[in-house]
């Protein structure tokens, strides 16, 4: 398992994606994520809110992949412009952090609760991207299409990704699966 | 306003949908609503399990108008197999339907829970269409990037439908929004 998270608040991480994966999400309490952790409740609760924040708290800066793509890019056509996010998101995901992100999607995959909250994050990231999208001059209507056929893309890339046996990046995945997407729909 | 739903069930979705727009989600209670329905609060609970669930309670006859509409089709591109469904859902939205359909969204919007749990039913409604349009024969990613894109447009159709001040079907909304997706991804 990849130990490549440094601080309490890496270690915090860790801790708890392997006491889940260990116990079940719902038998995990946070004193036994800090008490994996070597660290006290109360330096759990510096970083985390609660236990399912574990999973979550990096969204802020996940969006951030996609919007500064996007900000950076020269693009003129609303799929041009979603391109650039997505592949600003895929930089996201370098293979060093594929094993961490297995563990985390079998946690998720594993409770209906947390699968909901992952789908509502996604909804969030699809309307900050559409706003973004939009604010470049784009029709609203054409950005939010292109944004969420490009978001349901890189959704697919992913699960294709981290089922990947081989160590192809996640940009080639992404390749085929907007490719994918406008064969269907061209 | 319209007063089309008949029976026990259609007046204790009016009463509710009017309080609701008049007071707020929030401040209703079961009672309020089984009292203005003129019924009993054990009625209530025959038909719903509790408030928030007269605002969803039609789910399942709503995806039945897609996925009926999908068996009928005899398409065999993924996405006109998707099209053919949504034209299915289209139907379950006749102009005599907007009124109601305008205060359900009004009530909707203003509670982030409610738009949350929309959100989780449209994400319940991609997942039913792809695994029928899956079932039809068509590669699971190919079915899944047409189906989340036709989504995409059915909802954007449906706030335009619900927004327009003239008598145009829902499903000529639906035609826009369909041609604009395959012009944004052309």
């Amino acid at each position: 398992m990849a130990r490549w998270l440094a601080g309490s608040e890496g270690r915090l991480k860790q801790a708890a994606l392997d006491l889940f994966v260990e116990r079940g999400f719902d038998a995990v309490t946070v004193a036994d994520i800090a008490e994996t952790a070597g660290v006290t409740e109360r330096t759990f609760f510096r970083y985390f809110a609660d236990k399912r924040e574990v999973l979550f708290v990096n969204h802020a800066a996940y969006h951030a992949y996609f919007l500064d793509a996007l900000a950076a890019s020269d693009a003129t056509t609303p799929i041009g412009l979603v391109e650039a996010a997505l592949r600003g998101g895929a930089d996201f995901f370098p293979l060093e952090r594929r094993p961490q992100s297995r563990i985390r999607q079998r946690v998720i995959d594993s409770s209906p609760a947390l699968r909901e909250r992952e789908s509502l994050k996604q909804v969030a990231l699809a309307d900050a991207l559409s706003a973004a999208v939009t604010a470049r001059g784009v029709d609203p209507l054409a950005a939010s299409l292109a944004v969420q056929s490009g978001v349901a893309a890189f959704q697919l890339a992913f699960a294709a990704w981290l089922s990947d046996e081989q160590e192809r990046p996640f940009v080639a995945h992404l390749d085929d699966t907007l490719g994918e997407l406008k064969r269907v729909l061209g």
